[in-house]
This record gives structure tokens, sequence and C-alpha cells, in this order.
């Protein structure tokens, strides 16, 4: 398939793009760096910036991508201009482009406000809001066939290939896991309109995934 | 009638209060103020934290309101907190009241995105990116009879009574004419479900609402 990965250069985004690679991909990777962060002739690269108007965004989609991904992230800096209204610009655009597939890396409780009075989650309150306003977009306000995987804490540690789904506390998550699960929904059927939260686990994420 | 003014110190919400006891309606003020901020027996007050959970807020608004305005803003701190999520917080509780009747001060061109090139609106991106989200909410999310009127600039001058109506560039207001109009829409059935701007202008208020 050709994807759309729109924030590549990110701790997610690029194991995301790796691993599509691998599974031989065509990958369009968005990033605001000049350099080119992957050497792979199933990849080219995309100066997006989600900050500009919608109609810009639309007009940079390539007609031929199949699906997309939303790993980007403001890292606290600029949420309403990225966390929330960059996302749900692509999301009007890649509707408007008549692409339906589009998967969503959220937080995990980013729907579930009574979790909020979670300290770790109260200290990123805006950036929850933001997230949350998103998500809501993808799921109430669009049409497309998304799916909103909500990972907990994102940690630098080689993953185990299992996962724990929809548990009712926050987890911690190895970067690699989430990127592996966000490549297993990409044709799981099942997971169209479905939200989810993961952390680490003891089911192996293929296993997890067609549990849905 | 019974009214809750969310936001009764800000300088709308102080002028529409006013306005409110002038005209014999029951006015419920919300401040997070500790003094009384008007003497009149008509006049009851709320410390109601609008960042608070949902519930909490909810069960904070008496059962006998029949009509909500809502003109709190953050000032520019806490947009998140305060102009986007403490206002659809303040949505939800009043629908799940069964309380029909809600009235949005809003900012103009807050729903129309082409225009927020205009440097203006440019300075205040990340308050626009919250009312719009907020004024989205409020049109396609709930079920309330909603009135949503865009201000733009509000100067301290005297009122004139007479505003313009859906004009295609932002203009100024007179506060004490934000506050009539936004009286004035209160049992004019023809403004539910409506979105308008407005500014100094030419028309009186009755008949500029009138002719909406």
């Amino acid at each position: 398939m050709k994807i759309l990965v729109i924030g590549a250069s990110g701790r997610v985004g690029s194991d995301l793009v790796e691993q599509l690679l691998a599974d031989n991909h065509q990958v369009v990777g968005t990033t605001r760096q000049d350099e080119i962060l992957f050497n792979d002739d199933n990849y080219t690269q995309l100066d997006l910036d989600i900050t500009a108007e919608k109609n810009a965004i639309q007009s940079q989609i390539a007609d031929d991508i199949e699906a997309v991904y939303f790993v980007a992230g403001s890292g606290g800096k600029g949420v309403l201009e990225v966390d929330l209204h960059g996302a749900v610009k692509t999301m009007q655009a890649v509707e408007d482009k008549g692409i339906k597939r589009y998967i969503m890396l959220s937080t995990v409780f980013s729907l579930d406000t009574s979790k909020w009075d979670n300290p770790a989650i109260a200290d990123l309150k805006d950036y929850y809001i933001a997230k949350h306003y998103a998500d809501q977009w993808l799921v109430n306000n669009s049409t497309l066939d998304y799916t909103i995987v909500q990972a907990g804490a994102l940690k630098e540690r080689a993953g185990t290939g299992k996962i724990a789904i929809n548990s009712t506390e926050a987890g911690e998550n190895a970067i690699e896991d989430v990127a592996a699960t966000l490549v297993a929904v990409l044709n799981a059927d099942n997971t169209n309109k479905q939200v989810f939260n993961m952390q680490n686990g003891d089911t192996a994420i293929s296993d997890a995934i067609a549990k849905l």
C-alpha cells in the first residue's frame, strides 16, 4: 500500500516508517526537517506544515495514498495548533480527497474524562484536552474508517511483541510495540471505527488485535 | 425567566447581568470572585469552577434555570481549560439537565477558518482554535437550542443601540451593544440554531435580530 505517515521523525513515527518499509509498503513521511529520514527506494518525504490552511495541506497529499497515520505531536508546545487543529485539518483533507483509512495515535483515556484526575494525566491536561477534541472529531464528525490507538507513557526500550489492550489503568509502552500495533491494525477490518488503549502485556500483538 | 450567566464578572458579563436584571429577569451569575457583584433581589451568585469535572459543574446548576449564557473567557490564559473544554462541559451539563436554551458569546469568524489569515486573528490563533471547537461542539454535537453571537473587538465605549449583522469584514463593538444583543436574542425564536456576527452599525438591535 501507499501510506502517508504524518510525523515521520517522531519517536513512534520513525519506528512506524521502518516497520512499514520492512513490510514492503510505499511510505510518504512528513517532517519539518530538511534531511531525508530514511534511505529506502520505497520512501519519499514531504515537508508538510499542519499549521497551514486545510486546503494547503490537502494539496500536498498525493491522490494515490491509501491510508494515513497521524503520529505527529507538538511535545507540549502548540497543542492547539498541532495536536488539535492540525490533526483535524488532516482528517478533513484526507476525507475530502476520498481516502478512507485514517489511523490516529492518541493517548490513554483521551476520550474518558472521568480518568483525568490521575496525577500523571492532570499534569498533561492541556495536551489531553487537545487530543480529546481531535479524537472526538474523528469519531463524531468524520466519515473516515478510523482506528484510534491510545498508548500510555512511551518508553525507549526494546519491544516484546506483546501487549495488553483496554486495561482500566494506564501503563507503559515500548515504542517499538506501539509502532508494531499501529502496523497491525492497518488491514485489520475489525479495527475500523474502533478506539482502544494499549500497554505492555502478555498477548501477542496480532492476537490482541484479532480479539478486538 | 431564571437565567444562568456563566462569566458574570467579565466585561460583557457584567453589562449583560445589569440589562437582564433591568428586564426583571432572575439572574444567577457565576464568578470565581468572592464579593457579590450585583446588589439586587433578583440576583444570586455561584462560585462555578468550569475547569472542574462536568458532573461537578452540573450539580451546581439549579433545576429551574431556563436559559444559559456563556460569556466567560480565559483572557488568553487557559484557553484549552476555559474557552474550549470548560465551555463544552457547561453545554453537556446544561443539556443533561434538560435545559434547552444556550446562548454563546463567541468571536467573529470563529467558524470560518478561511478568514483566519487576517493579522488581528492570526495574533489570537490559539484563542480562535479554542472558540472554533467549542462553537463546533454546540452546532454539531449538542441538541441545545443555541444561538452563537460572534462579536468583533470589544470596546469600552457607550453603546448606540445600533449594530450591523453578518458583515464580511470584522469590526468593533461597544460592549453595551453586545450585551443588549445577547439580551435581544433570548426569546427570539428565529435565532434558535443560528450563528451570526455583529459589530457597530446602523440598524436598531431589535430590527437586526428580527431580520435573522
